[in-house]
């Protein structure tokens, strides 16, 4: 039985429900307040010393962290993540893209806009993401302007990796209105059936 | 035939380098100078959006970016990737830390004080690298401090991946003092057979 400790209103692990639902596999949630400190126990510590959600456990044994990580562990042997080659490394350069050249920009912006209701301490860190989200989405669309998915023609999980964080790209000030070919992408996520939306609450 | 571009004196680039070497297979090495502005060109960004080395060249027709996903590529079917299962999501769990947690703070620092001659205007990013730099190294030596590889018992691309800034930490400001297995770990990379030095110039 797998268990995710995670907070639904946090894109990498909302990544997680995500696929787990679309491939409609059985799992536990378990929410984990960020806020309140219940990364840093020492009981969290030990699933992941990094002391960051998501954490997937299995069977209470084993437990693994990082977002794409375990996307690339649950996705095996179904349609979301190619068999090898260059079309499963494909996959992986857009993760990596995700949490190097995304999530760093448009993430942090949505957190310091909508989590911490942009106090004025830090709104020249919000203002200095908004460059490096843009570049993000370009390179997106350039990509997504003449093909329906990432990598292929069907969807597979580094389209659940960058649609966490850009589906809610608002949140973090970022218009899609430049970004016709992205817009069109979210809504074909959104029809995969199994789709759920991040929650207000969490599940 | 491959072709990698890239910069030596870069740890993302210096790991395609180690690992093609280990792997004993044969390349051809092109160098990109990223201070002269080669990766804006147009010819570059057609390689790769994002506008970064490393880039792998398939035959001249197939292009893969971003450091980790190209070391997948080439390690698949080898020893230094494992077939499947929790220990390949561990390798890539480690690599992902890599990314968001570690090359951000020890690479930046050591970019700022070894290849800017760190300037008065990023004295203070500088500094506030090093709390997340230290964190990073001691997550490591959680792990190496009781056992030989990051994943399992061999050398596996995770250990590439974290080698590569790791070992040249000191040149960010890091003293590795606090961190006796990671220093043991290093020297266990460095005696892999066909291991290669990050070479002060560009080969």
């Amino acid at each position: 039985m797998y268990t995710v400790y995670g907070d639904m209103l946090s894109g990498n692990c909302y990544k997680i429900k995500l696929l787990l639902k679309l491939l409609g596999v059985e799992h536990q949630w378990v929410h984990v307040d960020i806020m309140a400190g219940e990364t840093r126990t020492g009981a969290f510590l030990t699933m992941n010393p990094s002391g960051k959600v998501p954490v997937l456990a299995i069977d209470g044994r084993e437990y693994l962290a990082e977002s794409n990580a375990i996307l690339n562990y649950l996705a095996e042997d179904s349609t979301y993540l190619p068999a090898g080659g260059m079309a499963r490394a494909k996959v992986l350069e857009w993760q990596f893209f995700e949490q190097y050249s995304h999530e760093p920009y448009i993430a942090v912006a949505r957190f310091i806009n909508t989590f911490l209701g942009l106090p004025k301490g830090r709104l020249a860190e919000y203002e200095a993401k908004q460059a490096g989200g843009h570049k993000a989405l370009a390179i997106m669309e350039q990509r997504l302007a003449k093909a329906p998915f990432l990598v292929g023609d069907t969807a597979t999980i580094a389209d659940i990796s960058l649609y966490a964080y850009t589906h809610v790209a608002g949140e973090g000030g970022f218009s899609l209105a430049r970004y016709p070919g992205v817009q069109k992408w979210l809504v074909r996520i959104e029809r995969l059936p199994g789709y759920v939306s991040m929650a207000r609450e969490n599940a």
